[in-house]
């Protein structure tokens, strides 16, 4: 089984590592058009060997885990390049754009639109790590369109991956995705940007921050290359939840001024409820 | 050595249950306004007796890890009782109102303004675990202010915790603890909501929130009636950091909708240096 890993970074080389450990007969070639990335998943072992765009006629299948605005542009051109039992899958956190930049292509049945729900905060080959995707969701969307074989192919890899599936359609995706992660990543950024513009020229004061603040702004630490094309990608979606995050806080902020304690005491009593959500998530 | 612990929730009851571990002539009294609280602190093994506040003429130690509005409430009341040769210190997350508060008590040089950076977004006594405050930093505002022989006693304790310590004066404690703790849980409690408040009806969505979502919205799981009286007491502090990170919210939703993709690239790229200031906390 030829399996091209397409950005041998943190998504892709993790996918390498427990199919390299799960398929015994899997090849792993790396394509990055970072030569230092290449090198370094080749030190670390999780490709086997390098190769390019041009070599993709011998794929049995192909990982694509690259920002979503490369992703974009490069499908097309993978799907040219394919033999016809070859299934291309990505993990990109927006689906939209993408299922419909391909959506008359004529291999469109060779791809399936996928966004496993796994990550850190850290990016890279060096950030690979085994059983990433193990226990978590990976949502599929659009599978009618990929062809039955294809689909059994993909779900054979993510069940022995340890992930399990939810169907949805890109649109739905991509709006919902921007309340539970993309929103996640601004609040933390901008929490970050807060804190040091204030306290730069404080260097003693990262002495109290404690675990609290570390969990909270921990999504600060991520990639503005993967994160800066998600958020050209969902605007609409992620200026609605912006809206409405900006709004509790002025509130919030209001309760505060008029010494409303009361109300924030319940506000914080009713957001509790998320106790009972993160259960089995963290 | 007896050992008043007042309040045996989460903070109160790790102190007893470390404390007993290290001091091994240490003797436990739990005093709780809360009558389950004590009968679970007793059944765990943290305290070895309840008591209450007409026994502190025998006290040692007192720990006050209580709300920071019943802790302004009570010190008083506890230092009148207290023998001349104990100590007295509290956990509370503003120490400014506090030490104003008992700043003229003929015992003021019994207590010791402290607030050890440690927790977890649990509450109650059966969140109390062993080794909560080993590595941790432990604040003390006006040290001076405090007998020499109390503070070495003090800093005993801290020590075998396994603590280390920064000196501080309570205003400025009470401005940089907003930025670096008071704002992570206003920013996760509004997350927490605005998220709630979207997908109220969509309860499979959460199946799509994955260890980024749940990290930054953990503190969201926190005690409101902890932390309603911090809030108030460090009301003007908390509204100078939320009007700053909503303004850093609201220029990088601007950003958003003028597509200044560069800009946003930068704006996190800046804010990548978090790694930098996160090394060691957590």
């Amino acid at each position: 089984m030829n399996v091209f890993v397409i950005g041998v970074g943190l998504i892709g080389g993790s996918f390498a590592i427990d199919i390299k450990a799960t398929f015994n007969e899997a090849m792993i070639y790396g394509v990055d058009k970072n030569e230092e990335n290449l090198k370094q998943a080749l030190s670390l072992g999780f490709i086997d060997c390098t190769s390019d765009l041009e070599s993709l006629e011998k794929a049995d299948i192909v990982i694509v885990a690259i920002p979503v605005d490369a992703t974009v542009e490069i499908l097309s051109i993978i799907l040219d390049k394919i033999g016809d039992d070859c299934l291309v899958f990505d993990a990109g956190s927006t689906k939209k754009k993408l299922c419909e930049t391909i959506e008359r292509h004529h291999k469109r049945r060779n791809y399936l639109a996928t966004h496993p729900i796994a990550g850190t905060e850290f990016s890279g080959p060096q950030a690979a790590i085994a059983n990433l995707y193990r226990g978590k969701t990976n949502i599929i969307c659009e599978v009618e369109k990929t062809a039955f074989k294809l689909q059994e192919k993909g779900m054979e890899i993510f069940s022995r991956l340890g992930m399990r599936i939810r169907y949805m359609d890109p649109g739905s995706h991509d709006k919902h995705i921007a309340y539970v992660s993309h929103l996640s990543h601004i609040s933390s950024f901008m929490l970050g940007k807060t804190v040091i513009e204030k306290e730069k020229n404080e260097r003693d004061i990262f002495d109290m921050a404690g675990s609290g603040f570390a969990s909270t702004v921990r999504l600060a630490k991520s990639s503005p290359d993967m994160w800066t094309p998600i958020f050209k990608q969902n605007k609409e979606n992620i200026l609605e939840t912006l809206k409405e995050y900006i709004a509790n806080l002025t509130h919030f902020k209001g309760l505060i001024e008029n010494e409303d304690f009361l109300a924030i005491h319940k506000e914080m009593e009713e957001t509790n409820y998320i106790k009972t959500i993160l259960k089995g998530i963290a």
